[in-house]
C-alpha cells in the first residue's frame, strides 16, 4: 500500500484537465493524508496546475499520457487498444499497488471493461455492479444498484449486488442496511420471474435485512437503505429522475420568468432547493463507484464540475479508509458458505 | 352500437360511488351526448345521486350488483369469481355491446385479466398494452406503454405496442407520431438485446416513424410522441417520477413552512406549478389506456379524484369517437402483411 493514494484519469468527461485538476486541488485541501497522480496530457495538467499556482504541489504528481479514450469508443474496442491511454494507466496504478483508487469521468462502458480486465472480479462476484447513493425525504441517504453495467442479470447477480450495496451502505448508517428489491407491485404476487427467485435469496439470507419490494413512487422516500435492481432498470429510472427534476426546474423557471420581482423572490424563498435538486442525478453529484472488483474505482459523470468530480475522488478516499473490497470479498464468502452448508 | 355509451365500474378504487358518481356527472355535462350506466350497489349510487340532485338524471342509469373485487385479489383468482362483480357486469356490457367502453378504477391485475377474457385480444395482438400520456416541457405529450401490463416481453410483443401506441397517438397529433424505444444509451451498441431486436424491426417498418433511442433523462423532453418499453421498465419509470415529484413538492413545503409569510408569497407565485406536477403522475390524471383489446377499456387510479376519474371517461369518449381499437386492427394487419411478403 502506498499510503492514501488516487489515481485520476485527467483527461475523461466534457472538460479533462479544466476541471479534473482543480477538483484535484480542492480534495487535497479536504484530505491532508491525500497524495493525488494525475494520468494525462502533462502540458495541459501543468498548465491547469499553473494557473492554480499549485504548479509544485508535493502531493500531486503527474504521469504522462498521449492518449485518450473517446467517449464514443465501444468497450470492446477500447479494450484492444486501451495500452497507454489516461485511463488505462490509471487503473494499472490501482492493480500495481502505486494507487489505492481510480477516479475517472471517461466512457463508461470502457471504464467498467477495463477496470474489470485490469483488476479482476473479487471471488464469488459475477459482475461487478455500478452503485450511487440517491437523495431522500429527510436528510438520508438510499444506495440504488445497479445504476447501468449489467443491462441483464440472473437472481445470483441481483443477490451479489445486495450483498455488496449492504456492506458499502452500513459504512456510513448506525444499523444494518434495509435492503429492497425494486418492483411493479409490493405484493408478494407482483414482479417478475427475475425479482420473485432474487427475493426467495434474500429471505433466506439471515446476513442480509430483507425488507420486501419497493415500488419507484417510494426510491426517494427513505424506506430502504439498498434498493436492488438490473442495470437497465436502475438507469431507467436514475435517468427518468434527471428528466422530472429538468421539467420541474423549467416549469418552476417558467413560472417567475414573466416578472422580474417573482424571480427576486423565488430565489429569497427557494436558494436552498435548487441545490437539493441537483442532488437527484447522484452520480453527476457523487461519482457512482464499481463494486465487486479487488479495487476501487469511482466513476464521475462526465459532465461533472469541479464540486461534483471532487465529491468523486472523496468517495474513493471514503472507500479506501473503509477498505470496501476487502469487506465485500469477506462478506460474500460468509454468505456463500451459508447458503451452501 | 348503442350511441355513446360508457360503462363504470362504479365500486372500484378507494373512494367507489362517492368520487365516481361526482365524476360521471361532471362527464355528461362536458359531453351532452354521452350516456353512463352505473354498475355497482344500487343504494349507494343512488345516495350520492341525490346528494348531486340528479336521482333522475334521463342519462344515467344504475345497474345493480352486489360484489366488488377486492384490491388484493389476484388476477387468476378474480377470473374465476368475477360472475356478478360490477367490474365483470360493466366489462360484459361492453363485449355485449350494451357499452362502448369501460372505466374502472379498481384492482389493475383484475381488470387486465378480465379484459382479455371477456373482451379478447385484437387479431396480430400478443398482449394488450397499458398506455398513458405523459406530459413534456411545453404543451406536448409523450403516450408511454407498456406500464405495467405484460413484466417481461418480447420483441414482437414491443413492436405491436409502437404500433398501438403511434395509432392512439396520431389521433391528436398533425402529422406521423415519431415513436422511440426506451433505453440506456442512445448508441446503437448499447441497451440489452430486447431492445436491440425491437429497434431493428421498427426501422424495417415503412408504417413507423422510429427515431431510434431515447434515456430516461429524456422522457419528458418531448423528443419523442410514443416511447415504447417493456411493462416492468415503464412502471419503474412512471413510479419514480412520482416520486420525484413527491420529493419535490416536500422539498418545496419544506423551503417555506418555516415561515407564514413565505407561505403566501409562494402561493402567490406558484400557484400554477403544482396542477403541473400533478400531471406527473399521469394515470391518476388522464387514466390509463388498455389497448390491443375488441372493446375500449380505461383504467383511472385507485386514488383518483372527482376531476381524475372525469378525465378517464373523457379518455374514453375519445377512444369511442375515433374507433381505436378498429383502427388498430386495421394498422397491424397493415405492418404485418408488409412484414410478411
Amino acid at each position: 500500500m502506498t499510503g492514501l493514494t488516487v489515481a485520476l484519469d485527467a483527461m475523461g468527461g466534457d472538460f479533462g484537465p479544466q476541471v479534473i485538476v482543480p477538483a484535484a486541488v480542492q480534495a487535497l485541501l479536504q484530505y491532508p493524508e491525500l497524495k493525488i497522480k494525475l494520468y494525462g496530457d502533462h502540458g495541459a495538467i501543468a498548465a491547469q496546475l499553473t494557473l492554480l499556482n499549485q504548479h509544485s504541489h508535493s502531493r500531486i504528481s503527474i504521469i504522462h499520457s498521449d492518449l485518450v479514450i473517446a467517449d464514443e469508443t465501444r468497450p470492446s474496442h477500447a479494450l484492444r487498444r486501451s495500452q497507454g491511454t489516461s485511463m488505462r494507466m490509471a487503473l494499472d496504478a490501482v492493480s500495481d499497488g502505486e494507487a489505492d483508487a481510480c477516479v475517472s469521468a471517461g466512457n463508461t462502458g470502457a471504464l467498467m471493461a477495463l477496470s474489470r480486465y485490469t483488476l479482476k472480479q473479487l471471488p464469488g462476484v459475477d459482475r461487478p455492479a455500478l452503485v450511487s447513493a440517491i437523495p431522500t425525504h429527510g436528510l438520508n441517504k438510499t444506495w440504488l444498484l445497479d445504476l447501468g453495467a449489467n443491462v441483464s442479470c440472473d437472481a445470483d447477480t441481483l443477490f451479489q449486488f445486495a450483498v455488496m450495496g449492504s456492506v458499502l451502505a452500513e459504512q456510513s448508517l448506525p444499523s444494518k442496511p434495509r435492503v429492497a428489491l425494486l418492483n411493479i407491485g409490493e405484493e408478494e404476487i407482483k414482479g417478475n420471474d427475475l425479482v420473485k427467485r432474487c427475493a426467495e435469496m434474500l429471505s433466506n439470507s439471515p446476513d442480509i435485512h430483507y425488507i420486501g419490494y419497493i415500488e419507484g413512487d417510494q426510491l426517494y422516500a427513505g424506506k430502504a437503505d439498498v434498493i436492488v435492481c438490473d442495470g437497465f432498470v436502475g438507469n431507467v429510472s436514475l435517468k427518468t429522475s434527471e428528466g422530472v427534476a429538468n421539467l420541474f426546474i423549467s416549469s418552476f423557471k417558467q413560472a417567475i420568468s414573466t416578472n422580474p420581482m417573482k424571480r427576486l423572490l423565488a430565489k429569497w424563498l427557494f436558494s436552498d432547493l435548487f441545490v437539493s435538486l441537483k442532488k437527484l442525478n447522484p452520480d453527476q453529484y457523487n461519482g457512482a463507484s464499481l463494486l465487486g472488483l479487488r479495487g476501487i474505482v469511482v466513476k464521475s459523470h462526465g459532465r461533472a464540475d469541479t464540486a461534483a468530480f471532487a465529491n468523486a475522488i472523496g468517495e474513493a478516499v471514503h472507500e479506501v479508509k473503509r477498505q470496501i473490497p476487502t469487506k465485500i470479498s469477506d462478506r460474500l464468502e460468509e454468505v456463500l458458505l451459508e447458503r451452501h452448508y
